[in-house]
């Protein structure tokens, strides 16, 4: 991994280093990072957390948490320990399988669970022809088993808070159903009156409050596609380029 | 059930007899046939139809469909078959309780089947002062139930389509994903912004098309509340004035 970018997020607050040809971190992370509701002095985990854009940016938005990543890939897990220590943000990455936490993590709960879990299922997607690009859009471990693992690390009172492409979300609900209560669904739809292409979901762990659908967060104005960059919602954009809250609850 | 009202469904095309004083069909069951994406000659069967509101509309609006309702509550069934043959309408209604349907039933499959179960948990929500309506707002039969014995009855690549409120999705999209394919969920909001308070689900045996999710439908113009009749959107008012199809698929 010696081909670098170093990209701007969060209006210049939060400079990352990513692979130029590997999997790279759009808006979804950023998206992820502003619904988490978490506060000064919590703690976070993100399993799957890449090169570690949504930690950060939480770490960025909300100062004093505390995260901890768990990334399978040890080049991406490095390149996290890299943008951690460059942003001067207090970010712990463990390299290790999801699967087989080591027992500190096993041992610990969180305040918070993030994750943004492969979107495709492997065997029914076309392998992307870089290798940790291909494991981070369709990874071997099956999304309800993210969830599962992902709940268990969860403290009492705890949330889980994911990003997720929308034809995913019947088996997320299934699975998140029968763990955590107060379910909320942000759907992200590109445009006004347009279907959703990804979602947002948060839970919380012995939550009882009722389940809640928000109005769709619209990505772009207008009705047709023009440059990404200039048509971001105004609400988007402060999410972007001000690290605004995307608040849930 | 002495005290009766007739009132006009679909712009005065169909005119329906109700209890005065109990369970009163609204806009729900109009909403729920316009999405029930049936054609001419197909048949549908209607889990809990009351007065026969959402059977009577679908049959109103697509000509030549066979309907059939099941019914629990013996004055409510007669009423949907006075209501049938005063519209002169094809509906065939048995009083029957869903977990005991009569063997002709169990024997049968149908293209269609619709549903708007009750609302409310029983034992999470005060009784209504009439039984009728308690019945048909918060009954005994868990919604789990009513959603797997809809299922067996449909027809290879026949379609459920259930209308329920935004609190009982989780339950209703795990229950789904574990039975049928191609879902697809309707959200319905009361103002644009607005948070969804209820839910068309539309669902297909075998179904393998991907989960959408679609842009609420908005009930009524403007910020505030002002008179119900006259607030409603333009998509609305065709559905519940003209009889226009709510397409999901």
């Amino acid at each position: 991994m010696t081909d670098l970018t170093r990209d701007d997020f969060l209006g210049g607050r939060l400079r990352l280093y990513q692979p130029a040809n590997g999997y790279r971190a759009g808006v979804d992370p950023v998206l992820l990072a502003a619904a988490t509701p978490i506060k000064s002095g919590e703690t976070l985990l993100e399993l799957g957390c890449g090169v570690g854009a949504a930690s950060l940016c939480a770490a960025t938005r909300v100062a004093g948490i505390r995260a901890t990543g768990i990334e399978l890939q040890p080049d991406y897990a490095d390149l996290a320990r890299r943008n951690a220590a460059e942003n001067d943000l207090p970010f712990d990455v463990i390299t290790a399988d999801l699967r087989a936490l080591p027992a500190d993590i096993r041992n610990t709960q969180f305040d918070h669970v993030i994750m943004n879990p492969p979107y495709y299922l492997r065997d029914a997607s076309t392998p992307a022809t870089d290798k940790g690009r291909d494991t981070a859009l369709g990874g071997d471990t099956p999304l309800a088993d993210w969830i599962t693992i992902g709940a268990k690390r969860i403290a009492p009172r705890g949330y889980l808070t994911l990003i997720q492409r929308i034809d995913r979300l019947p088996e997320t609900v299934a699975v998140v159903h029968s763990l955590l209560g107060s379910i909320v669904i942000q759907p992200i739809a590109p445009r006004q009156g347009r279907e959703s292409g990804l979602f947002i979901l948060s839970a919380r762990k012995n939550g009882r409050a009722a389940f809640k659908l928000r109005p769709p967060l619209v990505m772009h104005d207008g009705v047709a596609h023009t440059a990404d960059g200039e048509s971001y919602t105004t609400v988007v954009k402060s999410i972007l380029r001000d690290g605004a809250e995307l608040r849930l609850f």
